[in-house]
């Protein structure tokens, strides 16, 4: 007998290219059902008749097996693949068939549908603009490159393990932004002044700090049973980095209960830093 | 007077939160519009009704200001934040209002709206997963670190500046796959043979190869006048490292004309690697 279980649903995310869009929508969508388990399965690439066909298959076979109807969303360009995956055996909802039509006929003019993303010089530029910060931010990790920071757009500090690093390649990849980060480490610690490389670029600079029970949890899997990994010296540098941040009036937040992408862009809302990416 | 021109078109991104979800589906919406251009603005954690209003204030300011109506989408979970900004001057669109009650009739359970973000242990391994992956990447950078690539989701590889690392990093930070890279330099690019590291990991090696005047463009911007960025240097080296694909059977790719997103879904889909973080 097949499980049919109604907390469990499979889902499908069919595109017809990278299917960033549809997953991106459908993790957000899905977060609001909390007491269904979702199965997702992803369908990129899909751009023919054939492989909408192909794909239709797989999504009924799984129907069948399962005893349960899967949810499929889409972002289709072309309509006669929607056709297609509009006979399937379950949910399908089409993110351009819902969107595109009140578009057009608000700025009355229709679709270029089935170019795809745009191409040439702007993208270039675009392409060119996150490398370069994706560059910037790699060789100003971790205090190096104190040098640069006059091109910085944010710099990220806080104790070791805050999220620093990653926090500046999210910025720099998805926004474009020039992001470096510097650790407070040795006796920066007990100083309650902003260490000398960031005195002049005080008004780029944004704090993290996590729970001291976080950083001990983070730094546990790093280098367990180290010193540097005791809750009592995540409690010293957690106080001390706050109380400097106070001090010297650096704008900084808990990111414990935070993802990248939220810490991310609550940092740009904070610093009104516009992204240098969206909409090329 | 006004400016009434009705090829530019103001756009506001609104959402409870950081506005990711939705500023990826309005960029892909847009694209779709390529004769109209768009003038984006991206109002973020909008999640009071006092908030909602002041948007409302601010998107019917620019209305008119322009003579032209904006578009709005949203993401807005709570529906009197939704009641509010659908009585704006301009198209209103919100993405939660359009899906979330097909699906609640599918699943036959009503969405938890307002919760957000699902946290929790699961969410706590959703984010080492992904710190844990780029650190990998940074770690593996540049052909260092071979002694991890047991570990390795996928090993890219490929001349210098074909868009290694950034890639590597993409697939790190989007879909938490170890993703290491190595350049290949010197007397490899003569060899028509994997480097000796990467020969115990061929399953895991894929090729990166742009247009010789691509790279040429790219290395210019770094070290102009170098030898390295001419163009019979980058034919060169373009032309070894795919003889050299060819012969190991590699699987690679010209990404010239790619985004880092498909560059990254391209590999994935290729090499049948799944995402390790998507829906937690």
């Amino acid at each position: 007998m097949p499980d049919k279980n109604n907390n469990s649903r499979a889902v499908f995310f069919v595109s017809n290219s990278t299917g960033i869009t549809v997953e991106t929508l459908g993790r957000s969508l899905l977060y609001q059902f909390s007491s269904t388990q979702f199965e997702s399965h992803s369908l990129r690439f899909i751009d023919t008749t054939d492989k909408a066909k192909e794909a239709v298959n797989t999504i009924n076979n799984l129907a069948s097996e399962t005893g349960s109807r899967p949810i499929i969303l889409s972002t289709l360009v072309k309509p006669e693949l929607r056709d297609i995956l509009s006979t399937v055996n379950g949910l399908y909802l089409d993110i351009f068939d819902t969107f595109i039509s009140p578009i057009e006929h608000e700025i009355g003019s229709e679709a270029k549908l089935g170019m795809g993303r745009a191409h040439g010089i702007i993208d270039d530029d675009y392409y060119t603009d996150r490398m370069d910060a994706v560059n910037y931010s790699l060789k100003t990790d971790d205090g190096v490159g104190a040098k640069e920071y006059s091109q910085a757009d944010v710099i990220l500090t806080g104790a070791s393990r805050t999220g620093k690093t990653p926090t500046s390649l999210y910025l720099a990849m998805h926004y474009g932004l020039k992001a470096a980060n510097y650790p407070i480490v040795d006796e920066e610690i007990d100083s309650y002044s902003l260490p000398a490389s960031l005195k002049d670029y005080k008004d780029k600079v944004f704090g993290l700090v996590v729970t001291p029970e976080r950083l001990q949890s983070i730094r546990t899997k790093r280098r367990p049973d180290s010193q540097y990994a005791t809750l009592s010296q995540c409690q010293y540098e957690i106080r001390q980095t706050e109380a400097m941040f106070q001090q010297e009036n650096i704008p900084y937040f808990d990111v414990s209960s935070m993802s990248i992408e939220e810490v991310s862009s609550n940092i740009m809302n904070m610093m009104k830093i516009s992204s240098r990416t969206f909409l090329p």
